[in-house]
């Protein structure tokens, strides 16, 4: 397992109520694929949302989101946290 | 206060040592602008980095990272998290 920074482009003016429904989405499959997604930071202005995610592989994340409807534009392994 | 996630690129090779060494640095000087830096998360092979905190403001975050020598290259306010 290894921890996973993604980020989502253009959904501007996502609500907080959108936010929730799109991790509650992940949350209900992720098991399925091994991965824990821990943390979701939204930026409505830019469009921008952070994911925090424990998984095997960046494969298993991206799997995830697009089952859920909404896959990731970049997806970093962040092996460094402090 | 609000919370910010700001990204630093062209990072590549940062060692954890490093990563603790900056976050360090950053945490000396966070209360002179009343900035508190929560995690850090770093991606070596991109040389991506990004940084959580709770801030005043964008500008407050860039100063305390302009000031331990890095500078984001973006800021953003992310008002929502779950």
């Amino acid at each position: 397992m290894a921890k996973f920074m993604d980020v989502h482009h253009g959904m501007s003016g996502i609500t907080a109520e959108q936010l929730k429904e799109a991790h509650a989405a992940d949350l209900r499959i992720e098991g399925e694929e091994g991965v824990s997604f821990e943390h979701a930071w939204a930026d409505p202005d830019s469009g921008t949302v952070y994911c925090l995610s424990e998984a095997p592989s960046k494969e298993a994340v991206q799997r995830v989101h697009t089952r859920s409807g909404h896959p990731a534009d970049e997806i970093h392994p962040v092996p460094l946290s402090v």
